[in-house]
């Protein structure tokens, strides 16, 4: 049994370098060693963008168009979308009864999202409790492990500790009936606590030099056309020490050259560096050459792009078929939650 | 067609007289008037009762069988079990996240019942939430009144709120298209603001004299039989100025006198009046007649108990039903509230 592992991405519209090498660079490698569940997570997309949601459907479809672009592949990963998947929505509520508030307002993002959005209006209930919409998103999948980068340890760790306050007011109890009469009644965890996985989220940079962030405008995106990859890659920021062609430059500290790290060879990052370090080459040459990498990475992707662009209904189905999957495995978790407790189980009138 | 009503109520287990005539008594006369949704709101018994859930079934069973008991009419309107019906969580989720925290923090209850409940931790993530729930319940059916008594005016007018607040984020709009060319563009609300229907709530005292109220211990049950009636009237209190047999009472001090206006007939009133002034009766004598009111009051419905509790696939049948009934009806509202906000519809992967 392969262990599982689940993930989500709020739906911001066309993805970028920073997104994929983040995220579905880690995913799709993930897929061939785990049983995956990645989501699009368009609730938690109301959480700050409540006022305005005339993008939102938009961005699902570009969003799940880059999923598929970049490699996730339907037939070795679960596809699907949030708010197809109702029961995240009843057990964030149950979630809910058992949460303290302090919990919620500790949550460091908390704060800091509030102090970072300030034209937003983020004093709702629904922004307090989204950590623990993410606790249910990831809960009611039963996954062992969460694929996160380091900025996010600190929701799952909140999602260990709703899982163990759950786990201790509503146990499931094995009788003597059921475990063959060898022991005495024992108590099952029905939510495990998932483990972090670590994954790579190399420092990317956008054309500014600053974090690559659709908010700072400064992105290539999974979807950039070659021509407009060398377009916004030719007026990128690089060491500003290398004034003159003639200077020697500092690989170290040019955001270019992490770009290098990130998608050039080792022959093409060697050849640039010396050509950096000695002057032997402009920032124009060594840009040329990261453009090319960058190209070569998304030739494939956006190979897919095109096809599943040209056949939206084949995405449709594949998401359909996504949220089936995703329902059923949920569904099988709430079984368990809603009888532990005293919730009526699906479709049936009472509770036994 | 008939205006829609919608009301809930908690499962605290067998229902007693004053949940009959603050309540029941008035959905039971209703259910000929309205198109009548009627549920039992076991999600809501979470919000104080979180950390012990083993008597919930056993609790949502009685009310199913006192709201059967006291004479709702599953021909008439539409019974169920809140937690059957998902939708109400999937629209407390999208409510929160529109809805202010400060809309909450204010609700009268909030630290009403804090206070009150004092040995239980309410401080949390749910308990907060809880009247947003109420209004997911309520605006779910669209319905044009939502019986209350006077104490829960103040949850409907959060309710109203939170409606005006999402019909101005998420019309519906009717382009010229749908109008005939006629009118421009026109917005319709989704959910309409529902209004109050206030319903008689007497004060129905307990056999100590105060509310009666589970929590006091001082209740008459529904099912409760004819011996157990007299024997919970006999010690009751009654004036406290009248000491002695001999001396006259004062009808409008005495909790016992209360019971009579709600049970007794007209006659007996006037005969219990004039017998208690003038000492003309003792107050054994006063209790037992009221006893004979209340006896005769629960003889239809502990007929109609009876029936149902030796019919136990029957009443599951009936609540299987009225929440397939509910579902459809919560789905009818909810397919307009996802499109408006742009996200998946029911069992489709990705907005259109």
């Amino acid at each position: 049994m392969r262990k599982r592992v689940l993930s989500g991405m709020r739906p911001t519209g066309k993805l970028h370098l920073g997104n994929y090498m983040g995220a579905l660079y880690n995913w799709v490698r993930l897929q061939h060693e785990y049983e995956c569940y990645f989501f699009i997570a368009d609730w938690h997309a109301l959480t700050t963008d409540y006022s305005d949601v005339s993008k939102l459907p938009e961005n699902t479809r570009e969003v799940a168009l880059d999923f598929l672009a970049a490699g996730l592949d339907p037939e070795k990963c679960v596809l699907f979308v949030q708010s197809a998947v109702k029961q995240h929505a009843e057990l964030h509520l149950l979630f809910s009864m058992i949460t303290p508030l302090g919990w919620l307002e500790r949550v460091p993002s908390y704060k800091d999202q509030q102090e970072q959005l300030k034209e937003k209006d983020l004093a709702t209930y629904g922004f307090l409790g989204y950590p623990l919409l993410q606790s249910a998103d990831i809960l009611i999948y039963q996954p062992d492990f969460v694929p996160v980068g380091q900025d996010q340890v600190a929701h799952v760790e909140l999602t260990r500790e709703v899982a163990r306050r759950f786990n201790q007011f509503y146990p499931k109890r094995l009788t003597a009936e059921f475990n063959v009469g060898v022991l005495p009644a024992v108590d099952i965890p029905i939510l495990p606590e998932p483990k972090v996985l670590l994954t790579p989220s190399p420092k990317l940079p956008g054309t500014d030099g600053r974090k690559m962030s659709k908010s700072y405008g400064n992105t290539v995106l999974l979807s950039d056309p070659e021509p407009i990859v060398r377009q916004k890659l030719k007026p990128m920021v690089t060491d500003p020490a290398r004034v003159r062609r003639s200077d020697p430059g500092n690989p170290e500290v040019c955001p270019v050259f992490d770009l290098h790290k990130v998608f050039s060879s080792a022959e093409t990052q060697a050849k640039a560096r010396e050509g950096c370090t000695t002057a032997g080459i402009g920032c124009i040459e060594c840009k040329s050459w990261v453009a090319d990498a960058i190209v070569a990475e998304l030739a494939p992707i956006q190979e897919r792009r095109h096809h599943y662009e040209s056949n939206p209904s084949v995405v449709k189905e594949i998401l359909h078929a996504g949220n089936l999957r995703a329902m059923a495995r949920a569904e099988q978790t709430m079984l368990e939650v809603r009888s532990a407790m005293g919730l009526a189980p699906a479709e049936v009138g009472i509770a036994q």
